[in-house]
């Protein structure tokens, strides 16, 4: 019954950057609006410029918190198709485990959440706490038009606390919590040099080369031995805490799983720092495109007239993306020599962020995950990637996100053969209940 | 008559690259023939599995010296034909120039030195040397069959010298005799990493970046200064002359000019040299692309899993191309961290060359120079390019190559409009009657 209801939300190819697509986006909140109807919520659609928001709500009464869960009912585009083992939008269950495009990202985790309030309702009459569902249809195309909306509807979202389940655990059944991001500042470079690609023959040795000189810039942003060049880079970075690195150090997950993970020869980072703390709690400076000249096959002798890089810059607090993408611009103009030009374009912006995880909520949080997986202890962790939209909840509604994710290591969320097992399905339903009750708790 | 018969020449799309056009191709080979053989020479074409050579002899005599003049009657693409302002094989004389595909290279100034034979037979009924034309219809595609073709005519090839007009005057007006050009050795590099490109959130900072580590191998190329930093890579070359850097400094071609016509903000090279001495006699490395990641509009925040260059180096003498690659191979497979992985590609390689210019052909082709250029001295230059077939020449045959060209620094070949003024034209047809006079006299 619960897997049938998923199958049937998998089932939308509700791919929201495609346009193709609007009408599959559109029938699946219309979808999701009538499930959240049936097990007795106040559910509407609500258009916006882009994909409609699906908010939903029981009878909030006073003296009781009030909780916000938001999730995303749209889903990343399925290619590469021919990878894929079973079609993606035509779920199977393979050993006990979900293969469909959307079943860990966000379907199957913001599902659970939704069975879990329909058990209580069912079982109670009930829940212990004034509850929104705010579930958006353009998650993966940068919630789009979604700060607008949480501006526009302010006083109806007022909550004490939000939760999220869209973030990883550790390993298969250790129970996590995620109290902090990474932010993002992005900036492309574009060093140009002669008018036209020059002869490398006839002009090589007298004129700089650009491509030259863009990896010359790029190898200013490191030393050696992995840390980040740029002055002040560091200033503002919070240090980790003692109880942290003695926490991430005891965690099931280490350099031989990264390494098969992610098929690198070696793991490389910056000096003084173990592989978890420079994914979670150090910044990054990473080149993510490079380009200039000839890049087809065999040989063409020019020297180019330009080249670039994009970078991406990876942020913890208190880094902000303003500031740090001040330093790098200053670095760049320093360090680029007269005999070129520099264009710097920058790009958007995310700050880090941090929630204390002793704090009541963030407490309330891991008895949840307690309760919902039984005899493991919670892993406190802090993940390496961006959700722009935690910051967004903070900066408009003044609220801190509870992040509580169900998805593996090996989910391949946004890849081929995506998956969810059916086990973590049915701890995210348990999990909403207990995250409700011990949330009514902190009142 | 002259300027008529070089407008037929021009008007044949001989397009060697374009397999569309082998029957343009071979038509002006005939067409050429017929040339060749209506001013008295035993003229005939010579299947290759590529394009035609066509050659030309007049009755060879013991006691003379025999001269072969090398040339090519195939030409580049015309594109970008939306930039011509007249059409590429629809010859036109606009003040005092000709515009055409071809104008400079090679068919105005191989035809010139046609015509120069022409005259002389006409006036004299006959040379005063034992002569070879060895004209290719392959030459913008890298001769592909040409050596295989001196191999198997070497003995009806023997020659004492050979003349080629392909290389340029530093001026409009100013005889050159470019006694040097610089060799080539191309490499490419690739920069291995993880076994797909990854989210940078999730992994940047625990894995290196290929697009970083192949930047900061590239910056290990050069010093701040502009030398080239690979251990020996100067160990072979021959220092500059003093005769020659007194005799550079003087010709009428100086930073501002390169600067205009480059468009480069600035000029820059190796420490301790001019901008000419950077060019001609010194040797290189060049970026000539570059590429990883990724490369469209906006951001991807992946950490690639590979990223490469294409490396050009351009040799002077008496490096050579096989132990440039090996210090630099051995130079990049030494600098390149164990956490990515290196493929080193070879490419192609041509030795540099050099002749000497007080020779007593050298000095034959500067008399010459001066008689068909009255008033004017002598610019001894080397270039910065490369030209295969002339060490191939001095491989297969065993004899040197004089360097008389008649390309302006703005005759656009290879590009849209390319031009070639009557005056050229006209010298180059005195050039080859004082050129044939003067060698002979060496005998």
């Amino acid at each position: 019954m619960h897997l049938d209801l998923l199958f049937d939300f998998l089932r939308f190819p509700s791919v929201s950057t495609d346009p193709a697509r609007k009408g599959a986006v559109a029938s699946c909140a219309d979808w999701l609006r009538s499930r959240l109807a049936e097990i007795g919520l106040d559910a509407a659609i609500h258009p916006t410029e882009g994909h409609p928001v699906v908010l939903a709500r029981n009878e909030h009464r006073p003296g009781r918190r009030t909780v916000l869960i938001y999730g995303h009912y749209d889903v990343q585009p399925e290619d590469p198709v021919a990878e894929w083992t079973s079609k993606p939008f035509e779920p199977e269950l393979r050993n006990g485990v979900i293969y469909a495009r959307g079943a860990t990202d966000n379907k199957g985790q913001i599902l659970a959440h939704i069975l879990g309030v329909a058990e209580t309702l069912k079982a109670k009459g009930e829940l212990p706490v004034n509850l929104i569902f705010l579930i958006e249809g353009e998650e993966e195309i940068g919630s789009t038009h979604l700060e607008a909306f949480l501006a526009e509807h302010k006083s109806e979202l007022q909550c004490d606390v939000i939760a999220v389940s869209d973030t990883g655990m550790v390993a298969p059944g250790v129970p996590t919590f995620t109290y902090g991001l990474r932010g993002i500042a992005a900036l492309e470079l574009r060093v140009a040099g002669p008018k036209t690609d020059l002869h490398s023959g006839i002009y090589g040795g007298a004129v700089m080369n650009p491509a030259t000189a863009l990896a010359r810039l790029l190898a200013t942003l490191h030393t050696a031995d992995g840390q980040v060049a740029i002055p002040g880079f560091y200033e503002k970075v919070r240090p980790l805490e003692a109880w942290e690195r003695e926490s991430w150090s005891k965690l099931p997950c280490d350099d031989e799983m990264i390494l098969s993970v992610t098929g690198a020869p070696a793991l490389f980072g910056e000096a003084g720092y173990t592989s978890l703390e420079r994914l979670w709690g150090r910044p990054t400076a990473e080149v993510n495109g490079i380009g200039g000249g000839f890049q087809g096959v065999g040989t063409k002798t020019v020297l180019p007239r330009e080249a670039f890089a994009k970078l991406t810059f990876r942020l913890v607090p208190d880094q902000t993306p303003d500031e740090v993408l001040d330093g790098v611009s200053a670095h760049l103009r320093a360090a680029s020599p007269a005999a070129v030009g520099l264009e710097i374009q920058r790009g958007h912006g995310g700050e880090p962020y941090i929630t204390d995880p002793h704090s009541e909520f963030g407490k309330a949080a891991q008895r949840a995950l307690v309760r919902a997986f039984p005899g493991k202890d919670v892993a406190l962790i802090r993940e390496g990637g961006s959700i722009p939209i935690i910051n967004t909840f903070k900066r408009v509604l003044g609220v801190d996100t509870l992040l509580l994710g169900l998805a593996l290591p090996d989910c391949a969320a946004h890849g081929p053969n995506e998956n969810f097992p059916v086990a973590n399905f049915e701890a995210g339903i348990l999990l909403n209940q207990t995250l409700l009750e011990e949330l009514a708790r902190t009142a």
